[in-house]
């Protein structure tokens, strides 16, 4: 049974075992969820142990961290070794009312694959974990050795590995990273991402009177923090999407020439963008960038959320005492996380209006990464895709952010290989977020043939 | 046994009748309430029949709407007739955890009555309601004729009485309406207010993609809701407090130099203001107006309520596809809502960023309303406030909105007497509401007195 035949004959085992881990409602956001997290984990080093890894463990961090899943195979001496990286945790699944079928049971419709976390990032992960699993049952050996690390705080600020890749560099010593948590550009195009947006992600707190105050009796005298939150919102962002933040532009660059055309030849229809993924009236955003520029290589200021007063139905009137919102800001490269911190506390000082204790939080901050792209394991990576997919593989960037790029760069000096198989309709982060399975299983073939490329056979 | 002996024998009874009606949440603006409110409503139709009122009923309105109450005694021919108005319904008590003693379970401590509607306006119509009960109770009869007009949505924009005072005014038909739902200026200082703002209030809704987006893969070119309000309620407002709304001020003049003066002879300190009702780091509002100026005859406009995206803990990197919020504007006289309405539709739309679909909805309007000072109605409640509390009465204006008083004015064509027992710290709205104790039993002897003096007995 060659390496093909065992991946085909293992599809139904293959859902099933990836429909098992996304029932686990693994939301690290929600510290309630911390026991569903763990078990997640707990899936993961079971997957492993159970195809024959070694030293497969789950890495313990700080109190309320979660854990990383850990396990090796290093028996192919002379041949390369890859970290395989993938993360367990998801994103909350709210607004629930949204979902089609509910985002932790699983429902296959057509060839798409519905629930949480099934493209970000368990249905990309568990790729990896099968692609590995076909060598070790079906040959009984790997090409190549691998280290696996998956962890579970991609989606809140991956403190623990950004701790454990920094101070164990020795144990993660590999040749190359395959990160599998990105997207191809178009169903049937194969894709490599070479860059990556940063993330600094805030929250800002406006607080104006002791209590709530009845705006009838203290309007006009009273400090509003609604009021106060949206003149510094308005204040760090134009309607033109211009973000004015004194210096925040000073180290962003445009993407060579020859990126930027490779781009403009990419198959991209922006009015189908516009009404098949975003559903508005209206793109918006800087003029003067094209809509891949602006996504891929443009640094951003987005609100994620606000909060405060009187919400429900009807009508209450209220000054309220305290108001928040999310906002976070993308980076492009060479933009420095702390300088930007820096800047974007100095413009909130100065935009708070008086009467108000402003407070900003900075709960992630990791700067934008950029691959190389000559060397031999994106380059095999390439030849991988394209004999399993049957098209040339295309070059892109990402608009969002996997800080352990930057990680495995800086502590292990490896390149890092962004292969992933998600689509851009796949709604992340969002309601009825889906994988497409023929993805899944392409995926899988395409790394089994990549770690024979590598590997040499 | 006098009037005045009678209120005073009957003080507890008086305290454990209010406490009973204070026990049922009558919120108006909450739906699920209605059960609740309408029981209120048979609370205060209770009492009225129980002390001899006649022709008492719960007038009900439209489906949806609250049932107002009546009731009425009309046998002191040649003597004038009184319309008492209070309200019954309250508002919310969010947030609850706030709360030192369970909004509705009225709890004593020191002087204070504590719970949702012990000032606003449950407590003071009560005080109306006991003042009468004390004539027919202790001697039979009443020095004046009086008609109970008490309704159940006075938090939620008031239709229903709207409806019935302009369809029935011979029903109503009066020398003078009461309303018991102001304040004193000061803990011993006697009052009536002579002016209220009106008020609009309105709920704008954003919404831009079809649903929430991951900001990685869509920030920089999707439209964010967040950010339209943010722009909106920025552009509606300056943080000086200046309202940018063109037009806006047209119509607003300045009190009488007369007024301006009798309110800087009035016990105001600012930094008292500041700090024992406001607790805010500072005051804001309008530069050249002073702070009661400010609250009593400038325009406010104010945002009560904001809501968008993901507001739990952590970070949650979406762009939300809808924000909303509740904003008011409060009107001086002058001011004609349906041209402010107009003016700021206008300005909404033209500060909508371009992407996004932006609906206002009006939930109220209602004009600002001056009371004459200059009738034996006003003047006579004057010199009973000045008996019962040792102290000469002031004139003041309120920040907040009674529009019925506009009712009586237009379709009945009475002054309203505005006699309030609140307190400037009873936290109306907010938590932790209370009513000063000595205060309901005074404003119950003011009452009497009143009658009374009015009846030239």
């Amino acid at each position: 049974m060659t390496i093909l035949e065992y991946y085909r004959a293992n599809r139904e085992r293959f859902l099933a075992g990836l429909t098992d881990w996304l029932k686990i409602p693994s939301i690290s956001t929600l510290r309630e969820h911390q026991p569903d997290v763990r078990r997640a984990a707990e899936f993961a080093a079971h997957e492993l142990r159970g195809m024959g890894l070694e030293q497969v463990e789950l890495i313990e961090g700080k109190a309320g961290q979660n854990p990383l899943v850990y396990g090796e195979w290093l028996e192919a001496p002379g041949k390369p070794t890859l970290l395989l990286y993938g993360h367990y945790d998801v994103q909350p699944p709210a607004p629930l009312e949204e979902w089609v079928s509910p985002p932790f049971e699983p429902s296959v419709r057509g060839e798409d694959l519905f629930a949480r976390g099934a493209s970000d990032d368990k249905g990309q992960t568990y790729i990896l974990i099968k692609a590995v699993e076909g060598f070790l049952r079906g040959e009984g050996r790997l090409p190549i050795n691998v280290k696996f690390l998956i962890e579970g705080e991609e989606e809140v600020g991956g403190a623990h590995i950004e701790a454990y890749v920094s101070s164990r560099p020795a144990r993660l010593q590999c040749d190359v990273a395959v990160v599998c948590d990105t997207e191809m550009f178009a169903p049937e195009l194969p894709t490599l991402t070479t860059g990556l947006r940063g993330l600094v992600y805030t929250e800002i707190e406006a607080r104006g009177a002791a209590q709530d105050l009845h705006s009838g009796l203290y309007g006009g005298a009273a400090p509003n923090p609604i009021q106060a939150l949206a003149h510094i919102l308005a204040g760090l962002k134009g309607p033109d999407g211009k973000i004015r933040i004194p210096g925040f532009y000073r180290r962003v660059e445009r993407p060579s020439r020859k990126e930027l055309e490779a781009w403009r030849r990419l198959p991209f229809n922006e009015k189908t963008f516009l009404k098949r993924e975003v559903g508005a009236a209206a793109l918006t955003g800087e003029k003067g960038f094209s809509v891949l520029e602006r996504l891929w290589a443009r640094p951003t200021l987005e609100a994620h959320g606000i909060r405060g007063g009187f919400t429900g139905e009807g009508a209450k009137t209220v000054i309220p005492a305290v108001a928040t919102a999310k906002v976070s800001m993308r980076l492009v490269p060479d933009m420095r996380p702390s300088e930007v911190i820096q800047q974007y506390r100095a413009a909130i000082k100065r935009l708070a209006p008086p009467g108000l204790r402003t407070t900003t939080r900075i709960l992630t901050a990791a700067p934008a990464s950029l691959v190389s792209t000559d060397n031999r394991f994106i380059e095999s990576a390439a030849q991988a895709l394209e004999q399993v997919f049957g098209h040339k593989t295309v070059y892109i960037r990402g608009g969002g952010s996997i800080p352990v790029v930057g990680l495995f760069g800086k502590h292990l000096r490896v390149p890092t290989l962004l292969m992933g198989f998600g689509l851009p309709d796949d709604r992340l982060h969002s309601p009825n977020e889906k994988f497409h399975l023929p993805n899944f299983y392409r995926g899988i073939e395409a790394l089994g043939r990549y770690f024979q490329m590598v590997g040499g056979t």
